[in-house]
């Protein structure tokens, strides 16, 4: 997706940009793959199991990875998670504040199929701070997976 | 899932103990069996009329029984129970603690097609600890489908 | 379900029979049980694995069991085939022969959540002809699904 | 899931020992990171640009990948011809042949939550012949989804 600010600043430096914007308004698979990779390590480090799923900005799913011994349960939340945040183009867990009982989004987690509203699914930006989809993660304490999540992230990010 | 333990165990028992370890690592209709008919008899114990189900560690219906004049709509409680307990190697009730509003895994029902997420399901080990599959009971009181499930759990790792 | 003619003929035979009509009008695990275990018989003379299972009047799951190493895709299709033959009190056999292309029932499996309509899926009748139920079984080629089949439903007719 | 320490140390309990603990086995992530590999290899051999999902013997999704400008539609299509596959553990277009009108398996696509039974979905084997998953590829004609689907299956089992 191609949004205003980006076509006035496309506008700005010319034709030749454009290819470039276009490829990087979607996740690539070698992207995913970067993602998936420092979110392994991630999970690794904090001596966990995890289902790690990578999204485009249309929601489809782009990669997938479930550890050896990692819960069969946390496929479709990992997938989920990853949903949710490019549906939102925001963090599971910020929804999931807004989706308790009384407040603005209750229980908006029956829209779309199923949302998952709970920490561990981030988008994925660009260096430049560019949405090109979503990573979510699964497999251990939300505490846990929001890290591996966001190590993925951080991998296209930084 | 076979784990370091057991290889050191069977280095030393040998190659007839291998056809037991093959078994292991999934439930058989025969154990599956025998738990169903543990959770039976504890069930006539409770003066309950119960549905119980077994699925195997993939999280696939091994076996199920619905007891004469059981709830219909326990059917899929039992199942959902049985399947929740084995995606996440863990007792259902205790993920329903943590999927309270304002709790960690808030909402979690919503994957996997549905979970359930009260008290009833029961992962199956064998008496060396290995998770073989896992047991789900529903038709009365939770604290009743609990002890159901937990005779038939246990008729297979005592 | 209890119909007309039988509630005519518990009224010639009185209040004791009506104990049994009640039992009668629907299948028993204790009739579940002894119908599964002759198709495990029958699965087992023709050296197939089997899932079978078996559904109430009303289509509800009463049992099922999968044999040790038959299909896991299979557990689906037997409870559908039961669900069907059940569902229009017939052999699904015979309804996957009027839901062919041109035929008067085509593409019938599109109904009730999903219909298997190929052999496999009987009603189980008492000796008096009475319709108590339906077995489904799956796992081979149809030909021994459908006498598999039927010799878990003759164990309670004949 | 055996993992590699554990096959250094069965290695050194002999051959016979191999076989028994190939059957308790389940496809790890590294084995199916390698049939996917290779499955893209054969792709881009091809000229085609696919998406290729590896399934446990549970039929429970294990990776995944969609390779830059696959068809979106595949991504379904090829987690059901993966999951096809392993649940009656054959080639998913030699059910296709049983499942068109007039055959045996007519329309068994309505069950297991939808199959696809055309090429392309292939189960994978150890070199000793024991099935540990499946693999389905979706992205181009079904002849060069069932090429790239093979290439990676033959990756684990020559």
């Amino acid at each position: 997706m191609v949004h205003l600010k980006q076509i006035t600043l496309i506008s700005l430096i010319g034709v030749m940009m454009m290819t470039q914007w276009a490829y990087a308004s979607d996740i690539t698979l070698e992207q995913a793959q970067i993602a998936i990779q420092a979110a392994v390590a991630k999970a690794k480090e904090l001596n966990t199991k995890m289902d790690i799923s990578v999204v485009d900005t249309g929601s489809n799913l782009k990669a997938f990875v479930r550890m050896d011994s990692a819960w069969i349960g946390s496929i479709d939340i990992a997938i989920k998670k990853a949903r949710t945040a490019i549906l939102f183009e925001t963090n599971t867990g910020e929804i999931g504040q807004l989706s308790q009982p009384g407040k603005p989004l209750y229980n908006i987690e029956h829209s779309n199929g199923g949302l998952i509203t709970f920490p561990g699914g981030v988008p994925i930006k660009t260096k430049t701070g560019e949405i090109i989809g979503a990573i979510g993660v699964s497999g251990s304490m939300v505490e846990n997976d929001q890290a591996v999540a966001e190590a993925g992230a951080a991998s296209l990010s930084k």
